[in-house]
């Protein structure tokens, strides 16, 4: 049976199965995979009954997740259900779900279970669980990443449609590589964080790990919005809400590192994989430049040899003061180290921080988006146990920068090593990119149509709806915007740039328009077969700053579209056909500037 | 003779006076107020030769501060001259000036000196100097408030247009409420703080203090721009460029403090002056409305009681803990404490902080912008010695919170006490809204034509550009877009809400245009005597989003201006005249809505 978002939801819209069906199906995967230690506590038929009893008086059709089974990292609350964050002496039994997790089932998802994680989160292995060391889903004697391990690994052997995890370091990243899944890390705040217990509270994010990246968008538009309980939560802007997902259209630039910051720690395989990838992302005709990591190199340094982890000293208090001996022997060494740092660290390592990101920001700034491999090589379960915080940080090399920056990233499956082991890429944007990066990441999907999770579950047909960078808008103009003519500074103050001069179609005429300074001319559309082509610059101007300068523009001209020589359309000045009273027709001059010269 | 930007630059475009001779004046005052404390550092005449022959070979056309003096603050660098920080031990002698600095002297700005100062930009008093105490310029007993003590006296008693001042805690707006001028507290960021010795460094702001808003525009104008040397310095927004100063037109919604969270700390006369200042604004036809304050009072508390005092301790170091004697007692008092802190104090304030940063945004968008005292009440010099660290504290009440919140802040004169001692308001907004804010303060002159600085210098002529809230965009629609019409959510999805049910005015024709669905109207101008009353919505849009909006708008449809029935023009949907060909005319109707109900 395929969990696919997709998949299942089709097949309770047609009636074809049932929660207690998918369910019955679930119960014996987790039974059949009982040695790879995903679940602290798996929900009992008993606990399930009430959900699928909600769901029989509810129809498939009103529930956007109607009977889709997920998994909860059990450092998230679900009411009435321990929530142990892998350290059994800390556990306690909330009494309502965390946020998402009560969107989530409102919207008709089931809880699997709560699921096994390096305890407080702590970690990027998934070893580090009195619950057992979570075994990887494609070779039980390799990791499986954390710390979001059980998360991961539920939904590549088909145990969940999808799952939550959180990310502080790389968590919601490094086991998506490790298990050929989607993993996405959202901008900080747009998932709340209430009900969740921190790792570092200034940082932390709740994750979504899915097959597709259709599924996951489905899921993150349930799960997102602002929660007035959560001081780190932040509303979603338009331009990232999931109208803007689909498959990405048009040109794209992307940053990759220098092969001198690169870093596979000596695993040919995953070095293989990655040149791969990029070979056949290049082919599909993205263009891939070289950026300096450095900066994101050393604030990923920053996250644990800095003052951060004073915050996963504040989460575990008051048990790691009061009975340290609690704590697993790792995780204590590297929390307990918390205590130890002044207000004076804290300060300086931030003002460090902020110089890295500004450096960060000119990177960003230069490409549609970051692309590094998710992790530089996998390890086994035994080799993290004999060095267990060397091998952690190696992890950490292209993930930990990450929310120190407030960016958003999306990991999505890019290939297998030669003996079969799932590789990945993960895509890095600003905060609030989301929907962007989600829709390269499904083009990226599309264009590699590789198999989902482990369960080999085909490839499916996923979403076309063309979506395109809406950050910039170009818009033609004819007249006192252009070049050197009085109302240029219009655009280029609004950070505008030129992209081309060029002309109309051939079906406008121009006129001069009655009044001014500054004149103005009107650019219409002629009755068939009497137009000509018009001198036109085609300008670039942020989205953000477009709708004021169209405010500002007097009748009788406004903002429609212009067709171009080259048969495109772009946004360009139109005029109103009562404006023309008194106007000149200039169109034999084919230029507003010819006209003025010759004036 | 009067040194206002407006009335110096006219003298030296007219040619009626030299730099010379206005520096002749400045000499003779700064001997007059002598024991004013103003000054740890005056340039020398030979010292400012350099800069007089400079301009004998420039046009004062060119140079937008040819000639003018401004006062700089002893913790801000000026090349050659020693920067004290009103601290002896400190000081060195910086072969640069600081990026603002320069830009200043590049425009034509002349240094009249290093102005007193708290020492280490610690205290809102004036009082904590070497140099001694900064007396106030209406009142040599009382004190001028600080830190930025001699900056705001210098410009007061007219030994400069202008001074740079710094806030962190308030510096730049106590003294300048106490010495009856506007101070311009910049958004973090919009002036580089390079070359600026640090006291918070995370919150740091250089300031400008000057007679009238249209001065501090002018000013803020050549100093601000981007620093990639300055790891807080942020680019402006074009929204907040300075095309958007001017005087603030159309209606104004003003946050007022609760009486029980007003604090005068016992000083009748500034109660009342506030009082006046509230019913002289309201009059105006302002609309105040009470906000809650609460987190804003206990955000101001984090400054000093939080562990952001470990800011200065950095700043102060190694002098601190090598020589500490070197430090004022109550200097050291303050800043000592800041190496006491630990990490995990310093992350759980953050924690706090954000929390009441959320509260703090939702107050904000309620309003076009906050007003409050800007200091609850004067005190005598001889009253601050005798308690130091407590009255000191009193005078953050309404300002400590500001850098903390990442706000901006302008403070502006409103009148006098009976016994003639200025009080005054700050506008507080959110960060780029400078010009917003300085726009605001501009009427609020206008309003009250108060004398400006202490010299009594007649109020001016100031701009009167109109400007206006440009963060929101009204557009009248008319078809698809009307409420539970099929497109109305691009509208709402992106923030807009509906602001009125109307009808144009009665000058237009309505067409049903071929093709669809969805099916959509056209618009137009009607023949004169044949146009009818079509009924729209306007909608309010986000500036941010309307462009996008626009953006998606198919042809023949566009953006223009469309008149209502009461006059106004708003943005609206057009037609272009091409686009009627197969097009219905429904104008009988007068309404989409009628039209579709009836087909």
């Amino acid at each position: 049976m395929n969990l696919s978002l997709t998949t299942l939801r089709a097949a309770y819209l047609a009636g074809t199965t049932t929660p207690r069906e998918v369910f019955g199906v679930i119960a014996q995967r987790c039974e059949q995979y009982r040695d790879h230690n995903i679940w602290i506590y798996p929900l009992s038929m008993v606990e399930l009954e009430p959900y699928f009893q909600r769901l029989e008086s509810a129809s498939a059709q009103d529930l956007p997740l109607y009977g889709i089974p997920f998994a909860i990292k059990d450092n998230i609350d679900l009411a009435g259900v321990p929530t142990t964050a892998a350290c059994e002496s800390f556990a306690y039994t909330p009494e309502s779900s965390a946020f998402v997790v009560q969107r989530l089932i409102d919207a008709g998802a089931i809880p699997v279970g709560k699921a096994n994680l390096d305890q407080f989160a702590t970690g990027l292995v998934g070893t580090r669980s009195p619950w057992g060391a979570c075994r990887n889903s494609f070779d039980a004697s390799m990791i499986s990443g954390g710390s979001s391990a059980g998360s991961a690994v539920s939904v590549a052997l088909g145990m969940a449609t999808f799952s939550l995890g959180t990310d502080t370091a790389g968590s919601g990243r490094v086991p998506a590589c490790f298990n050929n899944l989607v993993g996405v890390k959202p901008s900080i705040g747009l998932l709340s964080a209430s009900g969740m217990l921190p790792a570092c509270r200034s940082l932390d994010c709740i994750t979504i790990f899915a097959l597709q990246c259709d599924d996951a968008n489905a899921i993150l538009t349930v799960a997102e919005g602002e929660d007035a309980a959560d001081a780190y939560s932040r509303a979603n802007p338009f331009a990232n809400s999931t109208r803007h997902y689909g498959q990405w259209q048009g040109p794209l630039r992307m940053g990759v590192l220098a092969a001198d910051q690169l870093a596979f720690f000596g695993h040919e395989d995953y070095a293989a994989c990655y040149q791969k990838a990029l070979d056949a992302i290049a082919e599909s005709g993205v263009e891939l430049v070289e950026v300096d990591f450095a900066p994101f190199i050393e604030a990923a340094r920053l996250l644990y040899e800095g003052p951060w982890v004073a915050e996963r000293y504040i989460a575990t208090s008051p048990l790691i003061q009061e009975r340290p001996e609690a704590l697993l022997d790792v995780t204590r060494t590297i929390i307990s180290a918390g205590d130890k740092g002044s207000a004076v660290d804290a300060f300086k390592a931030q003002y460090r921080l902020k110089a890295l990101r500004k450096a960060a920001t000119a990177v960003l700034a230069s490409v549609d988006c970051l692309l590094t491999p998710t992790a530089g090589r996998p390890y086994s379960i035994d080799e993290v146990n004999a060095e267990p915080i060397k091998l952690n940080s190696n992890l950490g090399y292209y993930t930990n920068y990450m929310n120190l920056f407030d960016l958003a990233g999306v990991a999505v499956p890019t290939g297998f090593t030669e003996s079969g082991f799932p590789f990945g890429l993960t895509l890095v944007g600003e905060a609030f990119s989301d929907r962007r990066l989600l829709s390269v990441a499904n083009r990226i999907q599309q264009l590699l149509k590789l198999p989902l999770g482990k369960l080999q579950s085909d490839y499916q047909a996923l979403s076309s709806v063309p979506v395109n960078n809406s950050q910039r808008i170009a818009v033609a103009v004819c007249g006192a915007h252009l070049q050197g003519q009085p109302l240029n500074w219009q655009l280029t103050e609004r950070g505008g740039y030129l992209l081309s001069q060029t002309m109309s179609s051939p079906d406008y005429k121009l006129y001069a328009l009655a009044g001014g300074p500054p004149f103005r001319p009107g650019m219409v559309i002629a009755p068939q077969g009497e137009g000509c082509a018009i001198e036109v610059e085609v300008w670039s101007v942020p989205a953000s700053e477009f709708g004021s300068f169209v405010a500002g523009i007097p009748a009788p001209l406004g903002i429609g579209k212009v067709s171009l020589q080259d048969g495109s359309q772009v946004s360009g000045f139109i005029c109103e056909a009562s404006g023309l009273a008194g106007a000149e027709d200039i169109s034999h001059f084919g230029s507003w500037r010819q006209y003025l010269a010759a004036k």
